[in-house]
């Protein structure tokens, strides 16, 4: 077992915001999925070539999300994944958007991802050392 | 009681596209934001001018979608929705999408929405009158 | 010649703009590839089509983009697109943003697209009854 | 005169690629705008700031963009900024995106930015001592 949890921050830009002054509600999902990706690098997963070797993709097939304070401008977020439910091929990803300067909880969100064989598409377990690797077995 | 259900349809462009050939999973609550809106627009309600005048707002307290199959640059996609659940300062926005060469549904969300009073940004009833056009009183 | 111009209408939603209250200004790249890909469908192209016969694809080269005017939320645009340098692998799609309250001219857009070979992704040249359908003849 | 150029990395992720396997061509506006923000932060200027005190916003005037190869899922890019044209109420930012792997020039941009006085909008004087830390007077 290797990582329990991980932190990877996110600055807000212009991009991200709407009319309202505050982070678009779809976009929180755009920085959960960095968070995913950058732990799975930090981990020696790359998932182009997981997509070769050992042929295996992700793809989310569940997200729930509660929004509890919005994001702004230029706020510095920090988001907090640790890993929730697991079952044979598919895992979820707990993640929390946190304000950096204060610790506030912004949203919460829930992310189940499938593993899927590359070829077929059809789920197929999840390898044994990138669980290990995500202190998820 | 007016509408009690509304359709609207969604084209899937590059942009709504990612690396694995499908829409990115975040861009469906773009497709979801958009027929709500319209939804409440055929209905005469446009919301930048709610914020002047009965004084509201809305935001977007929770969603939760399920992924079933992608869907693909040029599908043409049908939004459904419906309303759920009602409470006094909240909504929940069932909506459904559907791919419309073959009616297979891709992805099913529900968007709870809160009611805010513009000025102090507190939940505050949904008007009656709303509320009755959405078929939801 | 058939078409020698081509208008596709656009309305701004919250997705599209940012906390400056505007329409953030990469987003009228995606206005414009939508308006080419409609015309381009209007003309009994799909560009995934092509890709399997005769075997082309599209891409940009290069953009000007001149903004005047800032969209903002709820606004239905328009865009009018007209071609204009062709060369033997590559033309020009000019493309105008309007307001189609008031008709006001918000941004200029100037798109370069190369045509490449589907394979070698080598610069090919232009099909003759694609330029003749744009009326690029 | 401070800083004469600005590197800033950015990471493709998936958000930023679409169905052709490639960054969206819009996309790199974003990343070219993060960069102009985060020197300008790296000199002490906060946009928000700078709308109350001295009271001045910025808006994008026209962009060039030249295309040269494609930026791919992962790839971990650079944005080299320089000022370039600099006028009264506007300056000139050329924006250059490369991978970071082996230098290549993915993309060449010219973003001509605008002051405006935060409460009429109209062109102003860009403040000396900005143009002096921008390494631009």
């Amino acid at each position: 077992m290797q990582a329990t949890r991980f932190s990877w921050a996110v600055r807000v830009y212009y991009e991200d915001t709407d009319a309202g002054g505050v982070v678009f509600y779809a976009n929180y999902l755009k920085f959960m999925e960095r968070a995913r990706t950058e732990w799975l690098r930090s981990l020696g997963y790359v998932q182009q070539e997981l997509i070769r070797d050992p042929g295996i993709l992700f793809a989310v097939r569940r997200c729930e999300v509660d929004y509890r304070m919005p994001a702004r401008l230029d706020d510095l977020l920090s988001v907090e994944s640790v890993i929730g439910d697991v079952r044979g091929a598919s895992l979820t990803f707990d993640q929390d958007v946190n304000r950096q300067a204060d610790g506030q909880l912004l949203c919460r969100g829930s992310v189940r991802v499938a593993c899927l064989d590359a070829q077929s598409l059809r789920p197929t377990r999840l390898p044994d050392d990138l669980l290990e690797s995500l202190g998820a077995s």
